[in-house]
């Protein structure tokens, strides 16, 4: 018998990068398929994994999604500025243009398994991972169950409390500077300096407001779900700015909570070149194939 | 044979509310004993209970408390400001002295079981129990199951966005205004007008800074955990408050996600009397006496 194969999908607003690999996870095909118009998009994806004869196809994709499995829409991007996708049956098309099983859930829910699963899935611990990007968004694993049952966590939006230096106005459609999303996401650097975020100097002190709002944002999650690992991911921070992040967060707790060692709570994801996605995909094709 | 006794405890830092019931969880016996040194209350609290034979005994405490099975000091009070009981081994002196199962969870996390239990005990939602109180605490239970797997939510502590006409220097000793309790809770009351909280007519002003910080704490839980129902509790808000708490939850999301009925979603406690926690508890010694 020949080895199974499974399929990955991370759906993104420019991109959509598809991947097959066998039981061990390793890629064996990747692509890019650029994000147009739904169907274009998806049938660019069929077209690429009509080449293998897959068992399952897991699907971690940019919001808001339905995933009540009680919904008449289940499996649908829900109200979305991106034009024509609002409302857009994703896992039934894949489904029905496939023909194997599909399992969907958001970028960041399958950020957060993949990491689960690279950190030994630990059903004694609780991860948070959060993506620092075009936007902000996180998703939670306690005990290997998603935290969000009939609606995904939003938390990029959640009420930010700005840094007093910081006067900057918001780049939030909605929540102007009131939200994390507003204040942090990667469109404030360009936002707040009038530079392409990619061409500021790492020691530029907008960078500040980044780590800061970004320790605000895991303080908050950490007193709420009480998280044994916070992940931070997505390219608007690095390595380099954990430690501060860590001393803000600590500042943030001023020894309310004896904390454990920060250096194991707040971390750079296990997978590399933001790779957790692809593995959390994997698996949630191997859950569908079962 | 006899029906089977369950015992609750309510541990408060005034208070410990001690309580028998039956299999229909309808309090037969009920006492309310002084919160003094650790020693004194739990022989207090371990006269009241050896009237009955009990096949379980369950309770919600202040705390912090260390909920973690794996730790050496599971079941003790953590560090506290209560003269006395930090470091005490609560659950472990009930279940000496007691010789019955114990199940110990905080008072909130208490009450939203409770709710849950109210409720029809649907494994297809998630609830939160917000008190606001002396203090201001919460609970989550998604499909059953506390969220906070190691250490239990410490939300009250999450970071607040002052009200623009609030001026109050906040009362948390950690936190200042920086946190929900040190905006929100009871003691703010007196703290901003000198009066003290019962004293203050409802339509005081101040009371709308209330409003819009339990607000806040919703919206900001409700996009971390997409809970299906906000159970806001305690003694500082009432059934009158709602509308207005439903309102400035509206204004904050919006219009970002559609969200269903508020009436349904903000609501006060189904178990009156906050008498939730009681139900949380009789069935945690069920649990502990299976």
């Amino acid at each position: 018998m020949a080895e199974k194969l499974y399929g990955s999908i991370e759906a993104g607003g420019t991109k959509f990068i598809v991947a097959v690999a066998g039981e061990d996870d390793q890629v064996t095909a990747q692509e890019r398929v650029k994000t147009e118009d739904p169907q274009t998009t998806v049938a660019n994806c069929v077209k690429f994994f009509k080449q293998y004869d897959l068992a399952g196809l897991g699907i971690g994709t940019f919001g808001p999604i339905d995933i009540n499995p009680n919904s008449p829409t289940f499996g649908y991007i829900k109200k979305t500025p991106k034009p024509g996708w609002s409302n857009f049956d994703l896992q039934g098309e894949f489904e029905r243009q496939l023909q194997v099983p599909v399992k969907m859930t958001t970028d960041v829910n399958a950020s957060v398994y993949g990491e689960y699963i690279a950190r030994g899935r630990r059903n004694d611990q609780t991860l948070f991972y959060v993506t620092i990007g075009t936007g902000i968004g996180g998703g939670m694993l306690q005990a290997g169950k998603f935290i969000g049952l009939n609606n995904h966590p939003e938390l990029g939006h959640m009420t930010a409390r700005k840094h007093p230096d910081d006067d900057y106005a918001g780049g939030c459609p909605f929540h102007g500077d009131r939200c994390f999303e507003g204040l942090a996401a990667g469109p404030t650097l360009e936002g707040r300096t009038g530079i392409a975020g990619e061409k500021l100097p790492r020691d530029h002190q907008v960078f500040k407001f980044i780590r800061y709002y970004v320790a605000q944002l895991l303080f908050d999650v950490y007193l709420t779900t009480r998280a044994d690992v916070l992940i931070v991911g997505g390219s608007v921070l690095n390595e380099a700015d954990m430690p501060e992040v860590r001393r803000d967060f600590a500042e943030l707790m001023n020894g309310y909570l004896d904390v454990p060692d920060l250096e194991q709570l707040i971390v750079r994801p296990a997978v590399a070149d933001n790779g957790s996605a692809t593995l959390g995909d994997f698996e949630l094709a191997k859950l569908a194939a079962k």
